[in-house]
């Protein structure tokens, strides 16, 4: 079922009960990542409807009050058997509110506790425009049109059609840069990773699923908002720092800080929306297509940057491998 | 004015308006941090009203659309001068909302945006019952007392009443092991946060007001239940960590985290808020504490560190001394 169909039976369903006050977006690690556009948007363009992103074992032991019969709950997993979302997924079906499940395998643990299952686009060819984090942000504007209705409805069906050719080409233009990239970073032992906005969720993935748990470099990802307000004090010559200059809303704040580096940091990789070919997507749903254009463009990076320090980004040395 | 009162007035003033629906809690750095307790406690605990966390120029720069005549909104800024958080309270005063500053200095600029400012304790003596965290969470508490009522309340006055005298004897329980973590961490160049629920701002605090910004020591603070959907994979022998074990919905995570860090790890130091002595707090509010008590045991150590490691806590060298 499309997901626009989707949510016209779920609004419909809670017609008689108060309709829809709350969304919940629940997943661990790069899932969780994923749906941080989503969450951005609905905070931002949302009059009444409340929306929640957690953690899934975080939502399974610390679950809002207000998670009930107003609520839909919408799940991620990619091979749908991350033990805590399906636990999330299974609350939702306890607590009879609609569980959207999003992962690529059907039939997979997590589809067993969902009304709704989704699958989404995966792998190095894939259509950008049906990929995790737009099928989950597609979740939410669907949700807020068919409420409270929103204005930039067509301007966003419009941007999402773009962004495949945006992203593809995007690709092919750091080619070069990402392979300089990976010679100059092969031996640090630590790199962060900046962003604001609809696009920090990018910025937190690249930093826990890529730095940290595929290569074992040490990261964090700073608010380009928060870094002169401690984070900064790190910078130096020495220090590496990937920044995302999105387009849209916040990119003031990612210019402040990458004129800051650029006057007192030495190794500063610029990722910009703007050059990257963002900005034929309207300015009024802009700022959401930044998550996508940068966590498809890091890939390119971050092949390099393995092949050049000699360690597979399949490589783990814990991850379905000991337990925990 | 008394926080209970001002909220009174505020509620009384919005009562022909449709009452208060959502509340904004907007700072920078260690001031967005010690808001983190109130934003956690009306997500879990309000039905209806919204809640919003931002850093302070994201607010400015990206403004929720249902910002306006439903809303409140709480600044904190220590000195209340802080550039952006002006801002964002100047933004608050034009669009005709109730404005509550918390600073520690009276008449500083951001009073003149102000409706209501309130003052804290600070300093090595405070009484932590005053302290800005605990006043934030007051904020949070009243508000939700007074519209959708909170059926706590009393056990989280009661809570408050405790938490002084908890956390003075915990500093002085961990003040030998503080002495021998300096000791034991004064050449290194990474030290990571773990913790969960309201208690995380804590460690989101210690890695980027302490480590980074005071100690120019690489940080980043993890979420327990994150850990293991990617940045378990750095933990080694020699990577340290420091864990918040806290007390309450969510130390399930926690111990989890600890489990695999003495498994996997080798240098692991643990604040657990069961042995500082939090649970003499009733279990329905302890969760809102475990920041409080993390947040000034951390201080033992890091006064430690800071004298090990010959950097004192007050050196800067861009913050406060060049333009940014």
């Amino acid at each position: 079922m499309a997901i626009k169909q989707i949510i016209e039976e779920i609004v419909a369903g809670k017609k008689e009960d108060g309709g829809i006050k709350q969304v919940y977006y629940v997943a661990c690690g790069g899932s969780y990542g994923a749906f941080y556009p989503a969450k951005t948007f609905l905070e931002k363009e949302a009059c009444e409807i409340k929306v929640g992103l957690y953690n899934s074992n975080e939502f399974v032991y610390n679950r809002p009050k207000a998670f009930g019969k107003n609520s839909v709950l919408v799940v991620a997993s990619h091979k749908g058997n991350t033990p805590e979302t399906v636990k999330a997924a299974e609350a939702g079906k306890a607590a009879g509110v609609p569980v959207i499940a999003l992962t690529w395998v059907p039939d997979s643990p997590i589809t067993k506790h969902a009304d709704y299952v989704v699958g989404y686009t995966f792998g190095d060819d894939k259509d950008i425009a049906g990929e995790k984090t737009i099928v989950a942000l597609i979740t939410a504007v669907e949700i807020l049109n068919q409420t409270e209705g929103y204005e930039n409805y067509d301007k966003f069906l419009d941007g999402v059609a773009k962004i495949d050719r945006i992203v593809k080409r995007a690709c092919k233009h750091v080619d070069k840069r990402a392979l300089a990239f990976a010679k100059n970073h092969k031996e640090d032992s630590v790199i962060y990773t900046i962003a604001s906005g609809a696009g920090y969720g990018a910025a937190y993935m690249e930093s826990i699923c890529i730095f940290m748990e595929m290569q074992w470099i040490n990261s964090s990802s700073i608010h380009s908002g928060e870094y002169f307000h401690g984070p900064f004090e790190i910078t130096d010559a020495e220090t590496p720092f990937v920044i995302q200059v999105s387009e849209g809303s916040t990119r003031p704040l990612d210019e402040r800080a990458l004129k800051f580096l650029n006057q007192y940091g030495g190794r500063v990789e610029v990722l910009d929306a703007k050059e990257l070919g963002l900005s034929t997507i309207d300015g009024s749903v802009i700022d959401y297509f930044n998550h996508t254009l940068f966590n498809n463009v890091y890939p390119v990076y971050n092949k390099a940057l393995a092949s050049e320090r000699e360690h597979p980004l399949t490589t783990r040395r814990y991850m379905w491998k000991v337990e925990y």
